[in-house]
């Protein structure tokens, strides 16, 4: 990296903003999952590609246990993880599960130890780079796999949820 | 927003890995514009939806004229803006602009003011919000409609790149 780019660096966003930001899609998702039809949720696909289910059942894998690791530096294996997890047979209990995230989320985010962002860290003991890296992998992989959804819906012949209303 | 939150708050990234996060998001979607077939591009969607070679121009549209605009201060009306861009007619024509918009926001980026990111803007003369929030909404945007190209893709039968190599 250049010094002249170093020198002209600054803060882009900072960590309050970032949870809203994340809170923000967080509830876009919700209101995908709510526009599911009942049979459709755990069924339906395009593609050959995963329901819409199981692809928000990654995301809440992904999100409060993944915040916890960052704050408390434990982790659980992936498959451990992914194992502790009740697999939900009803929209109702994958709301509960997404709501009950958004809370320990917000719960255990004004425990984030200063200067934790830069580290290097190895997610779920496997995969490794710098926190800030591996939270918004997370992010982008939820506005990714809620972008299918998208396609579910418009395939089912339902309008989604509009982007920009967080 | 409490007090307490508030003194917890920490840079969560800064202007530099802002710039290459998105970079690498951009080399991602090159990768699936280039994993299109030439006559797919331009006409093949799912669920009535657009080409993806429609949703990569959006993408042009939003990003090099989007840095301009913040770091300039000057914005063209979005309606002007998009008719500023020559409409692609093949797969090297719209890589061609894609990597022109690669550039350029590189070359303007150091140039971006100390400050800038918390300042609010309508960009485009249009969407009013803090600078910070209006960028993110162009990588997101990028990566919700890469996603359905993914989709596209896998209703081609094609693999699409992984999501995770940048």
């Amino acid at each position: 990296m250049e010094t002249t780019a170093k020198t002209k660096s600054q803060t882009f966003i900072n960590s309050d903003q970032l949870l809203d930001h994340w809170q923000g899609h967080r509830r876009l998702t919700r209101k995908v999952i709510e526009a599911f039809p009942e049979d459709k949720l755990f069924t339906f696909s395009v593609g050959g590609m995963r329901p819409f289910g199981e692809l928000a059942m990654e995301m809440i894998t992904m999100a409060a246990p993944g915040v916890e690791g960052v704050v408390t530096r434990k982790w659980m294996s992936w498959t451990e993880m992914e194992a502790s997890f009740p697999k939900p047979k009803t929209k109702a209990d994958l709301l509960k599960l997404w709501d009950a995230a958004t809370d320990r989320m917000n719960e255990l985010w004004p425990g984030m130890p200063a200067g934790r962002f830069n580290e290097m860290e190895k997610f779920f003991g496997q995969w490794e780079g710098p926190v800030y890296w591996s939270i918004l992998y997370s992010i982008d992989n939820e506005i990714h796999h809620r972008a299918q959804g998208y396609v579910y819906l418009r395939a089912l012949g339902i309008e989604p949820p509009k982007f920009w209303e967080r």
